[in-house]
């Protein structure tokens, strides 16, 4: 059924997804009061389910929201809801799937703090613009370091993903003010780097990777994924603290992320960073083996747009 | 038509309550980014519609979310919604009369970064928990200070009131640890008191009443109400630093919101406020100005479910 | 002699324990200038003297206090003291002995900042209270993060064992607010987990033990012991930083003492840690493990006053 | 009977200085747990024992200790102490007069957290070395700022007087390494000058004077007068954020204190402050004003003791 | 001599600008270890030279640098320079004054701790870059908030002026990183807005102007000079602690510098300031109350070359 | 030629030291906008050339600064003009080897934010003052810690080594306000130990070496040569965030740099380290093995002074 749109999961029922809607007096909506977790497909074949469904029941304990569902039952949901939306997908490309877990609805003569209904939980699956992106793996992402600092963990942790994402928008407003392709890598509270809006940043240095320490970044997928290629291939990664002189002297920049895998950075505040190859060897090794391990050339799938 | 329920404005159509939703694309609900202003009705008489709504151009200014439609416009429709919605409402009890603007949804194939669709503009009006909260009134707010600080305003402004609330919900989690009847008034970076959960915090020492610093708080629109009805009475008041050796030495503390007007702290953390008299007499003074301006005994709406 | 009450040494004499005074005058009462340290017995003999020596001559190094006694004399003096009164104790039961150093007296005529008299040393010996703490072994300790910080490295190092104990105390009392069973794990000044009134703490997740690094914490000899013991029977221990976020999402929690040795955590702010089990698999490990160590059933000890 | 020594009040007795003790289990003690206030006489009448008391009953109520005593009968009793001791003094001299309340004593068998003994209360006199200052008030005090910063008012608020000096005594060492006459001046937090070991700092620029607020710093009864006498000799006073660069830059520093009162400062860190004139013209002035409040030359009182 | 250079005062000569260095062991070279001020003329008469001055002996104070010369010397010997410069410039345009001192040489065989010859004297003009900033008249100034925060006071005092402006130069990379014409204007370590390089910055909203306080901020005497202009036409004005909040939501944002006086601020991190209209009204008259009280039109004397 | 100068390369031109100098306009002088780095000889045989360079490289990097010129050719002209000056040197005597590049000169008519002429490259060699450091090799060099903070990496970066040294020349006023033989080490933001100027400091504790991790210091190439020479001799090293309570019970501090290669401390504000015997037994041993990687006796080159 080809013409047919993708489906949603939302409180036990299947709907299409230009019928998917929450309450307006969902918390999540008016509070943000939500957690999500999105994974993607390579080659059709979804990715590293059970870990992000791990990191979504993280969130949930985090934040106090009981999902009223297991990780199995979630688990099951999600591959019913992408066994279907992919039928839709053209070979070629490649899908976001997701889900969400709100506290519910606000209550009608209660208090805010004190009372929510049942949990609101959402499994969707949504297009990766592979076309709209597709220079940065020739080109590299121009980074830029925005003056708002990362939500330090004693006013909210980084480390859940949430419904609350104003202080990273508001880092790439920030970022695109003068260059619209632009985006943001924020400084944490103590003035080393952290991470973009949904993204981790990786140095590479002699040879050797190195990426910010996990207490201020929301320890992505990719991140792990690329960590551990890094060591099977016999590179040298290290957690660390960062700073911009690190990364403006380093040889190669590269970010991860879900949809994004391994992309190269061309600039930070404008400073070419090495000798402007994008992507630099190390980078490329590393996409590559990336490619290796999810079945499918990751840059070719961005690349092919640019013909 | 007494049993019909009250209606909502979304996006240029008026719907019952019960129909009004947003898309699950929607950007205020998967990202919180939206902003919203909230006033009341007095004896189903709006408050202050204006200075609401020039706070509500000031969050979307800062957001940078362009809402489609001109303060009067906005105006307009919020008093269309609030003459249907007041018909439903008891002659004793009273209304919250909210605006929401969302940047829109995201866009298939697009950068979550660079793009949107228009802003969702939603207008709405919800019952106030009396009830719930009528013993505050005789017994006061036992306060906690939770070891969350409020998020600081080189992340993102505590100025704007937007969909982003996880700080200030995980900091009533805190408080509500071990009493469920207790509210969070957070600490900000530096170890001041700020505010909670869309409430503003008043000392009184010797006859004189002091309220945090704009900076870090919300200037909420009843703050400032009981500013200057303090200086109309001729009671001294100040903005300054405050921290929790002011509020443990105070004589009397309230919080002041759109919904509590003033209402009386009873505790700080398990200590007792001043004689442990709730209200205080100041607090009473400041009450009863309260009552006299918007037109009803802003007390009694709330006590009187004691009985 | 069973009637006898146990004896104190203080500069050089013997006495009764309700007759051990100081001065009013010593500057270890009127500005807690002084340093201690405390062990215990397990089955009547001492643990680690040694180490708890040396740890309170680095305090009393930090401090620049000369005790005017080597930490041979110092030993001996506390073994003197430990033989005399154990045999006032039952057999199943134990008790702390501690040495305190103060700087002596302030001296008349002279200002504070430059002068005192010799040093005033204590060595006394008092009953740990089992009974009291029994049902924590059984139901786990609930544990509250106060708004107070520890006090950081720069005003006044937490490393060195002081009579200085104001900011541990304020937190108690902080976390007892409405439950007077609560214990305080403060954050520091970053936001991170570091210690509570004489306890450190412990995490556990996927079978592996963390705890904060030493810096912020008095490095506990039983924080120590229990290190050596999870090398020893093969568990993975880090020292990290770690933050609230670790402490919701971790499988465990416990806390270690001198006098608690290792004793299980139910709840961190009202949230239940993991399945709830007290303790749970890890800690019990780690517990026997403990007790072997010392020769005597530590949870045993606690729990039979349950009966 | 001149040749008797002084007598202290010591929970409802009064005894002879030398034989004025608390025990070992004292919270004071062992603790710090414990307020005090001091104030001196002037010509042999005690100064502003009212503003004092004040103060010592908010310590009291931040640190929730109960003295178990009202302030009009600590005031009886620090009048019959001051009474009988008055006596002892020569003309030219006079005394600190100081009340203590402690939360009394450890209770064996249960936990430091959550028990003590009634209060011990203490009221006592103290000989001001009248002698060792004077060439200060000639010379003007060194005064170093020191590494260590003062404790943060969300660790312990410095505005409450306690037994915890350590910080300030840490600082006084630091400012004595290389000059035994130096007086520590501690920056706060945010790198501002505060204050030092009891005492308070004060600039003069362009005939102004400037203190820091006092959100940092014990607000001093003497730093209060001083601020009242300078409002009526038509000296312009400020509370305002100060650092080291408006020190520098200042034509005269002063310190004030219960014992100094005013006492000029040479140098801060080396550095000679304005011309180098101890004391200044406005420092002079104010000397004056403070010897005609309190009704001798407290200048003079110093001095003599040069001849 | 109208194809004369200029000439310059460097210790006790007078050489042709062209001629006029510092040895390669100036510390004022190596280390940056010098002070300066700078004033500029209008129509050729000097502006508040002794506040200038007054302003550089502040900065030698604090840097503990003795020039050898005093005020009036130093006032001379600028007056003498210029006159024979100012013959040099023409009737149109102005040149900035500046005067500079260096703590002098390093010494050969000693540690640059301890020595240095005898200060380096300079006194030299400058041509102002009319036509280089003739457009931000008339279009506004884009300004952006760099990552970079400005260096705290304690560590370098923003308040002298020296020779070390690499924080301040850093700041302009980034902002000019995507932007050549943008200007800096850094965040102070508390997230307030602060000042730009060499530059001062005003909000105006609700017809009231405020500026940042001077703790953070090199308080330049234009700054000083629009507050009183301000004043006089009955403008209020605060200095206040201000953040980006306040900034976006401004009606109006303007600079103040030396030689810029008061020019328009078009954006702010990519978003337009109020209606975009540069300069806009506030601005407007300020900008004629300058003219007025320099005696030249000071927007004129850029926009000139416009055309 | 013995009685001849020194030689110093300046842009392209050799000239001898008295004759070398740069234009007042040059922004190394009037920004300290340039970067610098320092070897030296042993044995009048250049030490670790290369790595200098490679550090010189990276300071550009993040300065932004185009030397125009190789790495190779700053090599031949470091080489050319340490061949020349060499020979004026005594055989017991060494220099110091230095490069530095500024940005160029300001240009008249241009904003200072956005021009500059060519980079000003300078080569030149100094005396090392080895009479006036030689009692520090016997008696320890006397440490404090100024109340001046080493300027944050989010200001300047302290691993960029440039012509802004004001912060740490501050610091060692300070540190020198009551002993001239002090030297500083500063603490940084978060309280830690970092560094003086031009020095590391390095912990021994129990037989192993301890120093600042290398994000807040300049990691100083006589830093890494002490760890490979600790490491090569069997010396355990870590680099740790390391406080004054780790100093103060350290059993011996010493300091490297260039020039002093390893020194012994002897007090930390005035408290004695260790036993006070200088050098300690690590301290001596790895000055002996620096000794012989460098091919001359490092301490004897100092100490033969002192006869």
């Amino acid at each position: 059924m080809t013409t047919a749109e993708p489906v949603v999961y939302i409180n036990g029922e299947i709907v299409p997804f230009s019928q998917a809607t929450v309450s307006i007096s969902d918390r999540g909506f008016i509070l943000g009061d939500a957690v999500f977790d999105t994974t993607r497909t390579f080659g059709h074949r979804i990715f590293k389910l059970q870990e992000h469904l791990d990191r979504l029941y993280e969130s949930l304990k985090y934040m106090r929201i009981d999902p009223g569902m297991s990780k199995e039952e979630m688990s099951n949901w999600t591959m019913r809801i992408l066994d279907n939306n992919i039928e839709l997908v053209d070979a070629n490309e490649d899908i976001w799937v997701t889900q969400r877990v709100t506290r519910g609805s606000r209550v009608a003569g209660a208090d805010i703090q004190g009372s929510s209904s049942k949990a609101t939980v959402i499994i969707e699956t949504f297009p990766i613009p592979f076309k709209e992106r597709a220079s940065y793996y020739t080109d590299g992402i121009p980074i830029v370091t925005p003056a708002i600092r990362r939500t330090p963990p004693d006013s909210v942790s980084p480390r859940a993903k949430t419904h609350n994402y104003i202080n990273l928008i508001l880092a790439d407003m920030e970022a695109r003010a003068h260059d619209p392709h632009a985006y943001a890598i924020l400084l944490d509270a103590n003035g080393n780097l952290c991470e973009g809006n949904g993204s981790n940043i990786f140095l590479v240095k002699d040879g050797c990777v190195v990426t910010p320490k996990s207490q201020y970044v929301l320890g992505g997928i990719s991140r792990e994924t690329t960590i551990e290629l890094a060591n099977e291939i016999g590179i040298d990664v290290q957690e660390a603290d960062v700073d911009v002189f690190d990364a403006y002297t380093a040889d190669e920049l590269f970010i991860t992320s879900t949809s994004f895998c391994i992309c190269p950075v061309s600039t930070l505040n404008g400073a070419t960073i090495g000798t402007g190859e994008t992507p630099g060897p190390v980078t490329d090794r590393l996409q590559k083996a990336y490619s290796g391990l999810v079945g499918i050339d990751v840059v070719d799938q961005y690349t092919m747009w640019l013909k």
